[in-house]
């Protein structure tokens, strides 16, 4: 089924709201959450909502805590505290302090420590890019992945956002550093759908397309193998460094039945080089390139070359009009909260 | 054969200061060469130097340039343009410059235009975190790999380097976008041995561990498909829009027999949050996190967890000790230069 993007926003505030959040708070949590849905971003809009609501209701996420600056590591580079408050509130509070600095000094820098998961991780990109900034963020997140040649879960699969603003459409990557998420791996099982690459490896220590395998091992690929699995660390220890935070090691591995994600690290890193009355050069460069790979030559007739965040915003104006799809068990829930 | 670095290195200064280096330059470009293939970087130390040479005498390189800051664009954040000079010794000169600022402003950046071929890309990772630095730096390159969808060489691999200082031993993550290097592709078809994983398209369009088959479609595969091939596009879009340089759009793609990789753009980024008189925060992490990833349980008893540069400074000290394995053939072209 599908709801109007008001709907859904009303009702996740209305819920908040029930959950002793503060009306201003509620608002900017209720829309963050409603975005996502309208983005085509289900898995961490409506989808994951109450499973945050029960992390306010069971003290993992605190929605009274606000994030307080800890020290100032440069003019340009802050450090922040999160105080286990929500991770969506951190993250955009954090995101539009990295667009003033930049805005202040040319780049700015906030890392973020004990905070909780951002939810939609492209959330941060898309405001950067609407601020227009040039921005990278990624969060650090409980160990979810086994290290390339391991079969613990010792490292995350730790979201990486880049983004670029475009008059026409930001460019707006939103990829995690496992091939595919927990969330598609689920989604392929209770389809009974073939992954379309191999995504992990199954009990004999096979590469498989067979979710269900996957998730009962719990050894997702990382991109690129070996690759994504040291790209992972690093985006770990930027993070943890930077904010003098936890790392994946303090945070504890998914598949420790009592471990929770929680008290994480972030960083937000903004560029602004737009220089007034003259030509917008990150518009003009990435409008440029836009247009250069449009022309690629597709690999077949029904393949559609196109650059990261293009869908996106298809979805989002397709969403707007005709509404936004649900899951109708979930909405019932939610209407239930 | 294996030859001393010493021997290695007298000889590359010897043949650079026949070909117009100044003394200082020929000094600092011989050794970021013969440390490539000091670390085992063969492809991009000695192998590559008879290139670089060629490059050098047809004037796509110019031995005399020195690259010059053309913008300030915040305190900590400067635009410089190469002039086309050797690429190894304007990257090596501009990460110098983004680690003194990091050391004055905790955070320090550097765009660079019209440079050219930065060689093993590692090396700048390497420098920054013997400063005490994290660091991250990218290039982008001529077109050499088809964006996602597609079958022409739109976009470059554009190497990312990612560094974090550790007292045991630094954490240098050095990776193109594509999955195997053309070096790797060539090597494995002179051996004609298939490669690890699939590593690109045949000319039927099907996935293939044949490098020969994807030498001739010049189609590699993105690490995690459209995953790295988006990461790609952004590497490329933030080098040239940082720096007001060329994108690939500008260098074009190397299926055009008369296209030259030149004027290329980079960006290097530092950091520095050691507080003098404290412990050292980046390498208390760092080795937390080394730690807990050699922990990891490995998938089998042959195979080993590392992390990245770790197996690098195991092949440095072998080298050292026991000499610099070189391809007789082209050292003894390197000796006749």
């Amino acid at each position: 089924m599908k709801i109007s993007f008001q709907a859904l926003f009303d009702q996740l505030l209305n819920v908040l709201l029930k959950n002793g959040f503060e009306r201003q708070d509620a608002e900017l949590c209720a829309r963050l959450f409603a975005e996502a849905s309208l983005d085509g971003v289900y898995s961490h809009g409506l989808n994951r909502f109450p499973a945050f609501i029960r992390d306010v209701q069971s003290g993992v996420v605190d929605p009274h805590a606000i994030p307080e600056k800890v020290a100032t590591l440069g003019s340009a580079l802050e450090r922040w505290d999160g105080n286990l408050g929500p991770g969506n509130l951190n993250a955009h509070r954090c995101m539009a302090r990295a667009i003033e600095l930049a805005k202040a000094h040319g780049m700015g820098g906030v890392a973020l420590r004990n905070t909780n998961h951002w939810m939609r991780a492209g959330t941060y990109g898309w405001q950067a890019a609407d601020a227009g900034c040039l921005a990278v963020c990624f969060t650090n997140t409980i160990g979810n992945m086994p290290p390339w040649g391991g079969v613990e879960c010792r490292i995350g699969n730790n979201p990486l956002v880049v983004a670029v603003p475009r008059k026409e459409g930001h460019i707006v990557l939103d990829m995690a550093m496992s091939l595919f998420s927990y969330g598609k791996l689920n989604i392929a099982k209770n389809q009974q759908q073939p992954l379309p690459f191999e995504g992990g490896y199954d009990q004999e220590g096979k590469l498989t397309r067979d979710a269900a395998r996957i998730l009962r091992t719990k050894r997702p690929l990382p991109i690129g193998y070996w690759k994504g699995s040291g790209m992972a660390l690093m985006l770990d220890l930027f993070s943890a460094i930077l904010s003098d935070g936890k790392s994946t090691a303090d945070i504890g591995m998914i598949s420790d039945a009592n471990c929770i994600e929680q008290g994480i690290s972030q960083f937000f890193l903004c560029f602004h080089v737009s220089q007034p009355g003259t030509p917008d050069l990150a518009d003009r460069i990435a409008s440029e390139l836009v247009e250069w790979v449009h022309a690629t030559q597709p690999a077949d007739k029904a393949t559609e070359v196109t650059y990261p965040g293009e869908r996106t915003l298809r979805t989002r104006r397709e969403n707007l009009e005709h509404g936004v799809p649900v899951d109708e068990a979930i909405w019932n829930t939610v209407l239930a909260l």
